[in-house]
């Protein structure tokens, strides 16, 4: 990973916004303390002037000197150089929760996704929550139950915005016991490094690709580097998957993972 | 494991009673084929009469030569010398689904449960579903939500019935999303083997420890063995799991898994 691209919060939706919020004041810190200047981008929702309204006032309350609520509405916004040249002014991004199939069809593409891209190439934060955490993998799970056998035909996949390379984020992880899902995924290619999120729940990933977990629930990093054997394309896909020697670590706030050599440690 | 002893059918709940019954077909052929004499426990549920009509049924319509409802409906029940000798006739016992608090609490300790380890020792079936499946481990789950990030407090544990050894069983697995719980139990002590089971999935185990997994789910296994961190005794019992390095297999019918070498196997 390039030692000069910004860091990422990525978060797995519900996370506090009345309290502490203390993912919330970590993404603030990621985008500059005080001077904070952070776009929302509620792409992901059909209520984006309401989603927008939220995350305004939490981030205006937590003290960023400045919040904007971009207004991506369809592709057409998405590819305004008004709308690109927003983020100029920008020391981090916000993604929004939702549909992240709503992100990646309007963004795909158009002078926004460039401009961010180019931004968090050279320093800018970037955060996510829910659908905005799905998002940000190269390949992102958009469907699939979490309350059935593990098996190919339970999710389906979409290629995301590509932030986090060779991971696949899973969002709400154990508040809808999804961990079936993101094995099946991680079954398909065990290069892929599988990350559940629990609500509440967030991975602050430094440039030089080192995550840690804030917030109340875990993190939960399924490494199938160690796969002895997967069943993915003998199988048809209704067929339950077989799936072995997968690694699993399940990490509290504060505990780090490091996504380069996948690695987990305690607390600083 | 002695040599000699019975084999175990354990599942996860809800399997197959009315179309192909491949979990409990196998369990009369367990159970000595035509010549199964199966005596049914439905001491987990208050409904009795009717879960044992159920299984008679359909025990009866698989072929099997003989199949008794045992009447335990409390610990003089269980004690009773007449109840514990029905067992002399039977080759299997079956325990129904239900609450496994009320299996133990009726049987620990009694006449049946004494006959009903003796005669499994000498070679009698034994099989469980549900509350059933999960009686059967040393220390069994009790309680606990599946719908929350993995802590201590998740779950309770009890004595179970310790049928198998050195592992905690939890069934309706991936229905339930129960995957965190039984990682908050396998931390309490790594060297325990967590075995997930879904609905119309089974284990049968084999007296040398071979299991091999039945039915239209996936069974789970989680070996701790290779855990290198837990905070289970340093956290409290509120605060979330850190685990770090479990190993996990999902399997679905006719793969195997040994509980002694604890090394998943591709179908025979």
């Amino acid at each position: 990973m390039a030692g000069q691209r910004g860091p990422l919060l990525i978060i797995g939706g519900g996370e506090d916004k009345t309290g502490e919020c203390r993912i919330l004041r970590r993404f603030l810190e990621l985008a500059g303390g005080r001077s904070a200047r952070v776009a929302v981008i509620t792409a992901a929702s059909e209520l984006g002037e309401e989603a927008g309204a939220v995350y305004r006032d939490v981030f205006g309350r937590l003290g960023a000197q400045e919040v904007t609520v971009l207004r991506v509405a369809d592709r057409r916004d998405a590819d305004d150089p008004a709308v690109a040249a927003t983020l100029e002014r920008a020391t981090a991004v916000f993604f929004t929760g939702g549909d992240q199939l709503r992100i990646t069809s309007t963004l795909g593409g158009t002078r926004l996704l460039a401009a961010l891209q180019r931004a968090h190439a050279e320093g800018m934060a970037l955060g996510g929550t829910s659908a905005g955490a799905s998002a940000m993998s190269a390949t992102m799970i958009v469907g699939g139950h979490g309350d059935d056998t593990a098996k190919r035909d339970l999710l389906r996949m979409s290629p995301g915005l590509g932030f986090l390379s060779a991971a696949v984020v899973d969002q709400h992880f154990a508040q809808r016991g999804r961990i079936t899902r993101l094995l099946a995924a991680l079954s398909q290619n065990p290069e892929v490094l599988g990350i559940g999120l629990d609500e509440d729940t967030g991975i602050a990933v430094a440039p030089d690709g080192e995550a840690e977990v804030v917030g109340s629930g875990t993190a939960t990093f399924l490494d199938g580097r160690t796969v002895t054997f997967t069943n993915a394309s003998e199988s048809s896909a209704v067929d339950p998957l077989a799936l072995m020697d997968v690694l699993v670590h399940v990490l509290p706030h504060g505990y780090r993972f490091h996504l380069g050599n996948r690695r987990p440690a305690r607390p600083a």
